[in-house]
Order: C-alpha cells, then structure tokens, then sequence
C-alpha cells in the first residue's frame, strides 16, 4: 500500500458533480479509492469521532473505547483514513493525533451532491 | 443479497453531517453500505452516465459501449446500485431502463459535507 497521499480530489478535478456531466475514468477511480476508504461503519465513526473531539483532533486513546473496539483494530482504521487522505496524523510525545484533512470530505460530497460547490 | 430497498439515509437521520455529531452505529452501518456500493469506478462512471443520458435514464444497451464493458458486467454493477437505493429500474419492452432515485446522491453528500444542508 502506498503512504499517505494528498486527496487527488482536491486537485484541478475537483467538485464538478458527477450527475453533471460523466465522470472520466481516472477521476472514477480516484474517487472509488476514497470511497472505499469510507465505506466502513468503524471508519466513519472514527471520522466522525475525531471530528466533534475536543479542538477538532484525538488520539487512538480517546477512541477505543467509545467504539468498543481494540486499540490496533482501531489503529488500523486510522491509516487507513490517513492513506486515503481523509485524516492527518501528527505524532506528539507518546500518543499521535489525528484531525480531518481540511476539505476533504466536502470534495467528496461535492463530487455526488447534485449542487455545484461554491468555489474558493 | 436483499433486494430493491429504499436508502435509508432519506429517512429521519438523512442529511445531519458526520463531522457535527458523532454518527450512530446504525447511521453509520446504512451509510457504509451505501458507499460500498458506490465505492467502485465502473459503477461511479455508470450513475454519471445515467445522470446525464437524454431523459436521465438509460438502457444496459447504451451503457456497454462508452465503458468498455460485457453487458453482463454492466448488469451486475447496475443491480448493485438499484439495490442500494440509488438507481430505479423499470422494464419497458425488451430493455429495462435506468435512473437515479431523486434525492439519493444527495443524502450521502449531506452526511459526508460540514455544511448543513437546506431541509425540503
């Protein structure tokens, strides 16, 4: 598997909605891989975890034990949404942080919503 | 493999955006199924080629060619996306004919955006 990546989403591609016009195929399946990324109950909770946490960021330690999971599963779904692009990770003293990736959901929900995003 | 269901997501909880409040386990598990079904590059190209066909809605037998795919291949992928919830399938005459569900696209966005979408 590669390392993390910048959301190929972000790019010059970004946000035209795919109910516009069709999508081409390496736009397709970039957004197949982040969807993919996405497609896990544990995964999305986990964003959407990090998401409401204190400052916008936490680490596996705050996680755990909400979802009822163990810490490396829990770990594994962390890279996971890091290698998509979805999550930063940004290791301080013993623990490493995760916080969204600013933007990144929104180009994906820009890409299926049938409004054109605003720009900028 | 169930058959043709509505999407969950139109129901009670569509539309409140994951990075606001942490996602419930079902929320979660009915969104998660969904993007695995839209987690796919054929099946991304295929709802865009649909959305934007004369009518918005298409035959199998006017999708085969512009993909590069078997009509049993693009068969497969489109009854994946009718049992998820965002495509209508109606047979008229030898064809069935496809289009989005209204709507359906649009309530996976508004969960994956940060911006609250409009009600209504």
């Amino acid at each position: 598997m590669a390392g993390p990546r910048s959301l190929p989403l972000l790019g010059p591609a970004c946000c035209a909605p795919l109910v516009r016009a069709p999508l081409d195929a390496a736009t397709a399946a970039d957004l197949a891989r982040t969807l993919k990324a996405l497609a896990d109950p544990a995964r999305l909770r986990l964003l959407s975890m990090v998401a409401a946490h204190d400052g916008g960021e936490a680490c596996v330690c705050d996680l755990t034990e909400p979802l009822g999971l163990t810490q490396p599963t829990v770990s594994h779904h962390l890279k996971v949404l890091v290698d998509a692009g979805l999550l930063t990770r940004d290791k301080r003293g013993v623990w490493a942080y995760y916080a969204l990736v600013p933007g990144a959901l929104d180009a994906v929900a820009a890409v299926l919503s049938s409004q054109t995003a605003p720009v900028g």
